[in-house]
């Protein structure tokens, strides 16, 4: 997998225009983020398919039935009156977390469900395919057609990269450690510039502004006062974070939040998720198996606790999402989502949309802290300066390294 | 499956013995058995093979493997020098709870294991089945042989039952109630007598005499007074436990051990598992699908809490299990595991056996109470008067039942 | 506290009988327990009758005041009609597990009640002993009033122990090891005999049989055929018990139960309860401080779990209660409470007397052993040969040790 | 307690500079906020001050005896040459949260604490103002001591808050609701003044500016940007939030946050803490009892959803902390905590002080969000237009309102 070091969204066509005046490419569009949820999958067995490997990380089939879902759900119930429902069944299993949509499997059951199996979930991804292709080609599609469209089709690229962050997990499940492509140890990346840049304190413009696709939360132009500060041009590497392990930083309290310390006692927290000490050695589990970890590579998998913990203890901090945007025109990023010291809440003005479709972001203000960037594992063009992702502190499983500010 | 109303073992010749003398016997009881696993998973999918629905419920693949690890691990690695281990990380993902063979996957993270998949676990059990034929062929095997292979072949009998009761629960969980085999409804038994059958008060006889192969927790023949009684000759139907149940039996402190109340309240249960209220009429799931509840049919799936709670409603109890083994020769069974009044607790004499196959049984004996008699889905031939089953008294996924005694 | 080493109850005098016949005697019996419970508190500061260390183990002040609440409720309420209920709260606060008697404080919340406190609880005592020897004085107590008063004086006997240990229990929660009274070390007590008895095999009448006071669970003479065995006349000491723990008895899964292992592994227990290594030499906390460990005195404080291994580790085993009851007249006991290989299960006939009272005992066979004999808490007269005193496998709060039986 | 509707802080004589020249005023000072520690208990009886009613709420005795361990760990050990230590046993004992200064109780321990009883706390108080009484009267106190005088001192005031909100939570644990005194019903408060306070944008400085006391938390002034809206002149009643409730407000997913709902489905939330029906009518537990609802009074004890969902069914927002701050000396404020819709972060520059006091506040910098103002319970003069309080988004427990902003 290429580095992407630089937002590829900004030189892309822009896509809800342009798509609305040309219905063949945007059927092309579809089907191309339609197909490389498969291809994803081509290496797998049926086994891998079903697992849920912990709550927070669901079975492949379901991200390929769930995200089918999307399109049957909020398109073609809506918007194609001849459409036949694949199965009523799957509304209540593929079902995520949308509460205006109904019941739904729990979030911790979602690998019980051994039927359907893998072969009916592609079937349902093709009569859903057809669905759409004819659903577009039938007549101009709508201004709100194409915007669920849209946001379908970012769905299913966010999926993408769960769909590769779970299947790591439950590899990592395993004993035998098994190695899912010879061809895609994700964790190879290296930092391509150095030292420090600096922001000068005033006024910036926080948030997206323009006419392509964005989610809600992103939405909201607004100014933010900035203080001076200085980021690292770089990421931090595997070898500077062994350096904090060694160093003992995973038995001294001072360099941890409270319940960072906590989450490090109650888990036996030793290092990153996905590391591992054989022999005096450390190794780190890749989707190409097990890989003598590379000390010049960038660091991944860290939660935000130890985010927080390594820049304490290089005295220094990591930055806001605000210090991160602003200076994102001019850094190298794309690798690791990056940790920012901002708590993921709404921008002002912000509002939640009526329906099924605000449950998408809003709800999920709350106990979470912004990431930035994007990772080796987000599909590419699926990615903006303003983007923002988030996840609780103690989550370690995506690929999630740390940008210094000082 | 035909009903097996009396224990058939009694009838069949002297396992041990015979087969002593002849190999090729011995070879086809061996194989019967092996084949029998695979035979009963021939109408599941690969993704039914996968998955833990619970704790104490193990995947289906697992228990192909698990069977298999026992004779490769007690037999082949001991008693035949040149055999190859399939894979030396089998040893440990399928090892169950044999401390003396090592660390091993722990109970509750069998469904984690994708890799190997079933594809790799049918090779497994026909490598080793290979090299049992060929160790038995190659030269008169030895009693020490003869006798673990019996164990062997017992116990893959014990992880048949478990197999079809751990993919039923499974099936459960899926909100669209799966069948599994249209021909494989378990609980359309009838009672075919009615009446009780009294016994005199006076010294009795229990535990295993003779030269077939019976479990170490049945040895030590010994005697045991036995009071004045009265055991019913039918087992409880459905439709008699209905009343229990209509007559507010869940909602009474008072017929319920005081844990049996927890349980009831902690879990809500309002019936025996696998029933189900819909628009007023009771229906129950089966592995032929969910099925209007046949009220003259003979009950399954109530816990040792609820079997006691029928019985003091009927202000009657159960029966001990020295009671059942003394009248047992006079009672039709076979259909249901019959909860006694007993605790699973050693005979007189009882020593546990050194070495991993110590394990067996003996370290269970706390917390349990044991069962008597056999069920639907007990292999034909795996079942004793002498026989003694043993699960928490919270459990209903077997197919047990209830016998009253005054 | 001098060692009881022999069944006192049976030679004081009939308590029934004569009581019927004597109110004077009948009130002074009364008045002598009631008083013993306040006694037993003289050294409490006004702290430790509030705290619950565990949901096992209740606050002293709870245990004075339910004690009360049994005689008002069974008593008072029902044969004394000029009685003027207390306080009605209290029948709420007060009431243990009696369903019948209505809803009550959560078993885990009877230390969340500062109010009333001891100083009202000990009003609540007082106002409830003047209305029973008032009740008493005024008429001939019918049979029933005696044969609740009686239960009442053994329940408040059973309080005083656990009084006793759940205080103890308390106090060893703090870290600066309390002292609760310089004289009242419990655990100095030290065999007076040794060698083995002999019991041959036969049937034994086991049960209660007279007319003085006993439980519901001991009635019911019934025969039981005994094996061949013998127990030892000497229970386990400090000294012994550590040469098995010295011997690796709590790293070694061979000795113990599945059960006991789990409970070892998860509560990363190293010893019996209250024993504490310091500086590479062993102590006892025990109610008159931290102690140097006595390797002569006799074993307290082990759970089920610890007793059934030390006895596999000695290729010995627990009595059963059977044999115990059998030889209990030719055997020393009474300075702990004795495990027995017997789960607790009702004896033949046994039937669950109708109303609240029916609850003090029936409802609570299932997952509990046996222990016989009494302890060095026990208070004085409360104990008989048919004594089936009970607790879950894990519990190691009592003066509980072990006899061996081979 | 008479309303404080403006911050008093302001108008009173520069502590820190003042005291420095006048020792005597400062050991007034001192003395006066330690003697209300002991008149806030003056109702209570002993069992009120041992009890630990939840994790999150300590004993009241606790409260009484780390305050003091705040003086004497943090200045007599280090500035009193000839300090003797009150007890070696209390380092541990009321040590509550610093590492930095060794093990310590745990936290969930709190109330397993009999000895030493109150009056040894109280001893322990007299011990301790002694000594510091006599080092300030010694010689002229160097600004290191004021400094941490003034941090104690400010400590036990928030003491003395969580003091009487955590008695509240005890004695509402008791199913008799006592009162603790008549006289102190804390929820009586009105709003005085009604519409909307309008905020234009601008930068806004942000943060503590001075010479007086105040916490590292709040310091750092720093630019802010603030957009246009309109804050509350009024907090939200209980007559507004009962139309809430009514309006199903607990019922609906669509007004919470998605965590905020999990917990109203865990913990069947309906109400409000505190909040009880009664036969159609809603009361309110206080301190003086169980109080009718006093529908104009102000809101009181809700958690941060609670107040987030309130402000999504109006179609509003909560202020942001810098919002409310810019707002400030124009609002009544000082009946309710106010949640604001701003996360608990480090302000820029923050840095965390070396040893044990840097762990007073910027440990806690997640998942936590920011109340600003003071409550009922807050003591006189321990509140700033700057301070900053913090809880996480579930607690009920304290006397925290809902102020809307647009």
């Amino acid at each position: 997998m290429s580095k992407r070091r630089q937002d590829k969204s900004t030189s892309e066509p822009n896509f809800s225009q342009s798509m609305h005046n040309n219905t063949s490419a945007l059927i092309e569009k579809y089907l191309d983020v339609r197909n490389r949820s498969t291809e994803l999958c081509q290496h797998m067995t049926v086994e891998d398919f079903v697992i849920q490997p912990a709550v927070f990380a669901s079975p492949v089939k379901w991200h390929l039935a769930h995200t089918t879902w999307f399109f049957e759900e909020f398109i073609l119930k809506d918007h194609s009156p001849a459409y036949k429902v694949f199965s009523s069944d799957f509304t209540y299993l593929f079902n995520s977390y949308y509460n205006n949509v109904g019941k739904r499997t729990d979030r911790d059951k979602r690998g019980m469900i051994s039927r359907p199996g893998i072969d009916q979930v592609l079937e349902y991804r093709h009569h859903v395919n057809l669905a759409i292709e004819s659903l577009l080609k039938q007549e101009k599609p709508s201004t709100e057609v194409i915007s669920v469209l849209e946001l379908g089709i970012n769905h299913e690229q966010q999926h993408q990269e769960l769909l590769l962050t779970d299947l790591k997990y439950l590899l990592w499940q395993n004993p035998t450690m098994p190695v899912y492509r010879e061809d895609m140890n994700l964790l190879t990346d290296r930092n391509n510039e150095n030292g420090w840049l600096t922001l000068n304190a005033g006024l910036r413009n926080i948030g997206y502004r323009g006419k392509t696709f964005h989610f809600d939360n992103e939405r909201g132009r607004h100014k933010v006062f900035i203080q001076d500060c200085k980021l690292s041009r770089s990421l931090v590497t595997n070898g500077e974070y062994l350096e904090f392990l060694n160093d003992g930083g995973y038995n001294d309290f001072r360099f941890w939040l409270d319940e960072g310390w906590t989450w490090v006692l109650d888990n036996k927290i030793k290092s990153p998720l996905y590391w591992k000490k054989i022999d005096g050695k450390w190794f780190q589990f890749t989707l190409s198996g097990l890989k003598k970890l590379d000390l010049k590579a960038i660091l991944g998998h860290v939660s935000y606790y130890e985010a927080n913990a390594f820049a304490a203890w290089k005295n220094m901090r990591l930055p806001t999402e605000f210090e991160w945007e602003a200076a994102s025109k001019e850094l190298s990023w794309g690798t690791r989502w990056e940790w920012t010291g901002s708590a993921y809440l709404p921008y002002p003005g912000y509002k939640i949309k009526k329906g099924a479709l605000g449950e998408y972001n809003g709800k999920f203000m709350i106990n979470q802290m912004v990431l930035r960037g994007a990772s080796v594992a987000t599909p590419k063009g699926h990615s903006r300066k303003t983007y923002r992702n988030f996840f609780h502190p103690h989550y370690q499983w995506q690929y999630s390294g740390i940008r210094l500010a000082k």
